[in-house]
């Protein structure tokens, strides 16, 4: 038998129609041990399924036998929930075809399980249902006029926090050591570290994340990644492949600060900075301009992509853009001498 | 008879004072038909009244006889509700006189009746009340203190949306087929045409929209109307008449791209990008520049507003501000060449 | 016995472990009258102390009878609830040693009773706990968890607004006069004046403000202030203490606008204006023009800071950061010539 790409055991939103909205998986599983996965095999089939409560009771108890307490740990949380949960057994990383697959990968995502660009997200679009986040909890949009007047009708007030087929992160994982300031700015399935603080205007979308520890006032676009002790400034922008970016994926390097209103459309490597309002696109011209000022050479910026050491600035007295750079920086990457 | 511009049947909450603060129309109808407004007429008196239940039941039993279903909806979905109504009927698009009307016309305009800038808004910020928008519905600012601490003394957590005279469109319009990542972003009076995606970082105040399909990432202002296929890139700008654009209505035309960080306070017709981070005002001194590379003429922005076809960048060699554009579009447009 | 330098009467959300979540303070005194101070001192000891619900009652009684009804007013508020309460009596204004503390202060800023920057904050990150904030009230972080699950087995919805050390503002005091389009954007702690409204774009940190009236469509950072009449356009940035601006403290003067996407690491005097898209560092090199259209001189920015009548463009002939500025303000500003 081959391995198990993951397991989890679920509690899901039905519509009134009965389609599935959406599923929390209070501790999704990648990579069973060995004695789970035997222990899975035989009381769980490969897909989507249903389990009952007392199944999942018995199967949280032979986990735990096995010495799988970890794999158990979904099954216990949700036992005691009085109607049927969603069991799901995948044994291999494939394009997503269920909405319970789509929800289980989110969540590996947001539980730190998994980096952003390591999963096959492929149909997560198709797979995930538009749906309305209430103050009552996921409603289907073709629901929601009837639910609006069913609670002015009761006197309740249903507050619809958003229409989207992406839930809000916090109301399924909540990672140790992360500060949000603003919860609805942070999609199910971005990726945050710990140590890691995304202030007001922060955002962070799905397969996106900071590695932590990082503050974040800026937009982490789907697809971008950030290291660790890098700042983004308010306003700034990550370009991502759904965001105009194109097909370059944007990566951000360790110890760099992009400010306030500043964006990037190239990778940045390490202790890079990118100054406050400045937008730098993969077609900015930029001079390359060493430590005693002299001009080393003109280069596109997507020449420059995912080197280190840059210090980005549009100087005000000739207002072009340059890229800042020691000696030592230059001779390190030969890449930014290729075209001299 | 002249014909009627509007009727609507709403429920509608008051503060403890008694003073009306909001009034949900689920279905609010524009230029009801001649059978419609025969009925509306022998049942309802013109301006604001209030409508019994039984009433309400009774004229949309009458509605439908006449074959006006469409009219009889409204009354319809809130004939079981146990309090009196709200009735508004309006023989005219006249300044607004009343929170009933104001409320009306900021639903129209959600439910995709009227275009935004079709309206007569005068007098809309002195008949909309600020209202505590919170978790257990509207409660007026004056009266907020004392439920914060009723929620405290039983326990109950009060959660304060937002203190403002509009409320939030989801709250009273799901449009079909919009996405709205944070509902927060989106006030009543925003028309969202179909295929609108609003991300995060989107706003759209009311009397504003996108016509859709759309994705919206940047502030569409108050009178400014997006064509279909624009794209707003994260935190783009567009200047409203309430916003600094003085007199100028900013209007965007289809398959636009204004980039992230990027703004306008001039309008755009089709086909037109702005490149990411970069703010056209009226003011801004532009060289026009065709397919060949040379300058046909310098311009302030505002000699260029409304034109198609127009590419802004900041040349990064020499610094200036662009409008790249092509012959055929040059020719197309006579105004372009008016000051050559 | 010294003057007291403060004194409330709170309620507190404790999590399962006892640990104190947060405190609300209704009507916080700042320099109690001597009359108030001569009964509180009987009655209450100096520091946190825990206040039955019948002793609130009692002190508010005194209070009201020594002539001090501003002071008992807290107490009458909370004397219904029945829970302990928490008393909180200051000397001075030290640092901040607990979480009572941080409240108090917080809220003392907010009832606009201490101006941004007046007040003892050390320590206040430290006894601040991080907390989940949620549509069922502050929850421990680390119990967070718990509560999703228990949410789920009994089909209520538990949303998660923010997980930060700070709330919203506007769940725990509603200044008069204010409109404030996300509640979400403005932390405990924010001075707003009447007349200030904070549109969906808008933020204001802690120990920052506005002195109203103002329309904030942009960020005002840690320890910034902006005076009365000035405009913050749209995702405009103010460079904080905490955000980059490093040792500035920034603030800006009346009838100022800081355009949309634009930007300042510099105080403003009053009457100045950045035109959108423009950010202004320290470090930017600006040649000053006289009403002549003749340049005075060239200055990093930073020597300006604080100046007043500065107009600051990008010249779209030149690309150059101007500071225009008439010969009133020059002579006026003996600071701007002290560099010629």
């Amino acid at each position: 038998m081959s391995e198990l790409f993951g397991f989890g055991v679920g509690h899901s939103t039905q519509s009134r129609a009965g389609k599935t909205l959406e599923v929390y998986f209070p501790a999704p599983v990648k990579h069973p041990s060995g004695a789970a996965q035997r222990v899975i095999r035989e009381h769980v089939s490969v897909g989507v399924s249903s389990l009952s409560p007392a199944s999942a009771a018995k199967l949280a108890g032979n986990l735990i036998d096995a010495g799988a307490a970890d794999a158990a740990r979904g099954c216990s949380l949700l036992a005691e929930i009085d109607k049927p949960l969603t069991a799901l057994v995948l044994e291999n990383d494939e394009a997503i075809r269920s909405t319970a697959e789509a929800y289980f990968k989110l969540q590996l995502l947001s539980h730190r399980l998994s980096l952003p660009n390591t999963l096959n997200l492929e149909g997560i679009f198709a797979q995930l249902p538009n749906v309305a986040w209430t103050s009552e909890g996921a409603i289907g949009v073709d629901e929601i006029e009837a639910a609006l007047i069913s609670a002015r009708r009761t006197g309740r007030q249903l507050t619809v926090h958003c229409l989207d087929k992406f839930p809000r992160m916090t109301d399924y994982v909540i990672p140790t050591g992360v500060r949000i300031a603003d919860a609805s700015r942070i999609r199910l399935g971005a990726y945050l570290g710990e140590g890691t603080t995304v202030m007001h205007e922060g955002f962070v979308n799905f397969n996106a994340g900071a590695i932590g520890p990082n503050m974040v006032e800026g937009r982490i676009s789907q697809g971008v990644i950030v290291g660790e002790h890098t700042d983004l400034g308010g306003s700034s922008s990550t370009m991502g492949t759904l965001s105009g970016g194109g097909n370059i994926k944007v990566s951000i390097g360790r110890y760099c600060l992009i400010g306030a209103n500043a964006g990037t459309g190239i990778s940045l490597g390490d202790r890079c900075t990118i100054e406050a309002g400045l937008y730098i696109t993969s077609g900015t011209v930029v001079d390359v301009i060493d430590e005693d000022g002299n001009r080393v050479r003109t280069a596109k910026a997507r020449e420059l992509s995912g080197l280190s050491d840059m210090l980005f600035i549009r100087n005000s007295r000739t207002s072009k853009v340059e890229c800042r750079t020691n000696r030592a920086a230059i001779k390190l990457n030969e890449q930014l001498h290729a075209h001299n």
